[in-house]
């Protein structure tokens, strides 16, 4: 980086975008795209925010080495082949770290292309239309029209918990393993506990799962958390759900444990606390903006993204749930057409929900939950993968897909997928849905064979067998 | 099987499909849902055609074993890991043969939950409304007032070529190979040449590949051919375009020799001859039915799948292009329903084409030439795979997207794919088309990342990019 573009004079813009992640990049673009003169501060140095750094990408690439390595992809050889027996951490990380470079570049690249300047420090308040950022020993201001406040999260570190960086690990610190442990305790059963906890029973490692709620993934339809705790238990993972931590502690002969509120000890060579993370606020100074966080350091928006303050808007993970990489580019996108008045409104688009456990998890639209609260009558078309030839030929013996179908208009309302390529495959029933197509669509197109892809005609298939069944009884019952 | 399925007395129906690959399969259980009584007529007392017992499965099931055993699925592993270095042919077919076996179970309890009888044995005409079906010494009659005929193909075997099934064989022959190659030389440029082409050098034999037309797949998009060839070369295929085979011959010592008309002399262990299938109809006695197949045993149909006799219809391969599982099974579906006077014409739905060469080929709707000919004005938006997040991950350098997008109704008019997961990818822009989404669509949907199906985003972006400079530069030709 040249000096021009990391000590910036006191400039002035449009707007300014706090944060480099999918939301910052995305926020800053799209005002770049509407001809503004446009900023993203990035504290790091470094772009991408824990998507790129610590989060989404590193976890995705380690996850995609780890199917690959331990054979996982192909179901049948798991225990025949296996590619290393021993798989060291240089093994996953090294590819890491590759792709993480390239992805810097790229943003680096698209930012400049957009010509969004990158303001290197960290941001604070000064007053509403004012930020001081601090680099090293320098200090100095930039002021905008409008704010994004993209500055995602960072992992929550309670007391009694005993961090270090070797044994008792957060989500941010879990890539500077030096080894695969023998065994492990995860506490959290949310997205970020869930996928490292897959990776690492891939791996052969021993895990423990902790979770103070009586479920897992609570916003996930509850048959597919099912197969995958089943999954998970199959691969060794124990769950103890509705326990809660009352502290972590390391031992003096090494390795650490957990002790919980109910008395139970935990031993484990490593521990990864994952259970929630904190808007990385402390440092923004909120209060000179006219602005504050809630007690977990998030930011409340309206459905336009905008804060208290008409002219800051916020978006990301800073802003709460369900923080998913793809969500939060849209959020930082529509956040910054709302700051310029451009239409939006709430979020369009259907939003898929992709969580890479393994197996993989995906789904859009409408769950069970829903539909039957509001009491929308629907039916369930499911298709097993071990129905498919494809299935049968990767060996994915678990996967599933559910199809919501409304019993009327047989419209598609929801799709749930478990299993090899669900976070792909929902594209096709988005689209489906985005374009209100019925179930029926499905029934009739014509998909390559052997896919994944046939899931869905055979789901419909099932649907259709099912809405006509009640079409026959409620016949009958009429005549 | 019982005795009574597989003789039956001499029986009448309302409609036989003669052969149980999936054209006939599709068109006896469509049959069959309309209420009519139908039988399936099956020369091999094994279901499933060349589809299940030496094509497609078993030709998949190897295809995904090899990615996974070799590494390939993973390219950045490709030379530290090899599952087994010596990966031996019973490695490969083991799988295979379970695949196999679950799909011909699958079959049969689709056609008996579908009340479909199984007639066993070789079927003739005896009369346009007859046939007659031996199996071993026996001979019995069925009747039917329609038929459907799906006999598929069976290998071209020249003259010149000493097929034997060690070390000159046919497509249906490779699965009796006893050892991987060391070299091997495909004769045929197709579908069926270019899979075991792709699969063979993924295990590491060299292949030299020969085609009597100037270029592979002439009906697939230029840049993908080239792509495909250049990576294949990449994993030492040598091509020999334009050259014909006058002879093979098996040596003395071992090994084979083939003579190209050119007077080039190709030595290699094996010889797989993929130049060329024949319609099954030798045995069908067209001629007692009042018709007649062309040179290389094809039936001609019109647009319903009818032949010359109004209640005969053919479908699958035996009709000729494209010859791909999916889209026998549409043939079929579509041909019954033109038999029993339903709704039909041509094939309604778009039919995505799927090539299992490594990488996989997919594509939907127009190419780039047909455009050209009719003269529709088309921009074409690219995404390489390794501008993907995704792309990095599983190390696929070489995957491209191809959108080609109407230059003023902004249609999507077409997609073309080479890469990981292409015959999935294709069905997303395959519902795009069907619901007559425009590039728009893709431009604004939010997608899980970091997915493979990304690239429909990135390319929607690029042809959006090049209909913007068009309009630009108009409106500046225009002032």
């Amino acid at each position: 980086m040249s000096a021009d573009r990391t000590i910036a004079p006191t400039g002035s813009y449009d707007l300014i975008a706090i944060g480099s992640g999918p939301a910052g990049q995305r926020a800053a673009v799209q005002a770049a795209k509407l001809g503004k003169r446009v900023a993203i501060v990035e504290r790091a140095g470094v772009v991408g925010g824990a998507s790129t750094n610590t989060g989404t990408l590193p976890s995705k690439t380690l996850r995609a080495a780890i199917v690959e390595l331990t054979g996982m992809a192909l179901g049948v050889y798991r225990t025949a082949y296996r590619v290393k027996e021993q798989i060291t951490i240089d093994d996953l990380l090294w590819r890491t770290k590759q792709v993480m470079e390239q992805e810097r570049d790229a943003i680096h690249d698209q930012l400049r292309r957009n010509r969004v300047e990158i303001l290197t420090g960290t941001a604070a308040f000064a007053d509403p239309h004012t930020l001081a950022i601090t680099t090293g020993a320098t200090t100095y201001r930039a002021t905008s029209e409008r704010f994004v406040i993209a500055v995602g999260t960072t992992p929550a570190r309670p007391d009694g918990v005993d961090f270090d960086d070797g044994t008792v690990l957060d989500s941010d610190g879990i890539l500077r393993l030096r080894s695969v442990p023998r065994t492990l305790t995860v506490v959290g059963g949310g997205v970020i506990g869930l996928e490292y906890a897959s990776m690492a029973a891939a791996l052969g490692t021993k895990v423990t799962l902790v979770e103070k709620r009586p479920e897992i993934l609570d916003f996930v339809d509850g048959e597919i958390v099912e197969a995958l705790q089943y999954s998970l238990r199959g691969l060794g993972v124990a769950f103890r759900l509705g326990e809660e931590v009352a502290a972590v502690q390391r031992r003096a002969a090494g390795g650490t444990l957990t002790l919980l509120r109910s008395g139970k000890q935990i031993p484990s060579d490593v521990v990864l606390y994952a259970a929630g993370r904190q808007g990385a606020t402390s440092a923004l100074d909120l209060q000179a903006a006219g602005l504050e966080a809630d007690a977990r350091g998030r930011i409340a928006v309206d459905a336009d993204y905008r804060t208290a303050q008409p002219h800051i808007f916020a978006a990301g993970d800073v802003i709460g749930f369900p923080s998913l990489a793809a969500t939060s580019m849209e959020q930082g996108r529509l956040a910054t057409l709302a700051a310029f008045g451009e239409r939006t409104g709430s979020m369009g688009a259907l939003l898929p929900y992709g969580i890479y456990t393994i197996p993989e998890i995906s789904f859009v639209g409408e769950s069970e939950r829903a539909l039957t609260a509001s009491a929308v009558p629907y039916v369930v078309g499911i298709a097993r993968y071990r129905e498919l030839s494809r299935g049968e030929i990767a060996g994915d013996r678990t996967g599933v897909l559910k199809l919501l179908v409304h019993g009327e208009t047989r419209a598609v309302l929801g799709i749930h997928i478990f299993g090899t390529a669900a976070t792909e495959l929902i594209h096709i029933g988005q689209t489906v849905m985005a374009a209100g197509l019925t179930l029926d669509y499905l029934v009739d197109a014509v998909f390559n064979v052997p896919t994944f892809s046939d899931a869905y005609k055979v789901a419909a298939l099932d649907a259709a067998n099912r809405l006509n069944e009640i079409g026959a009884r409620s016949s009958t019952a009429a005549a």
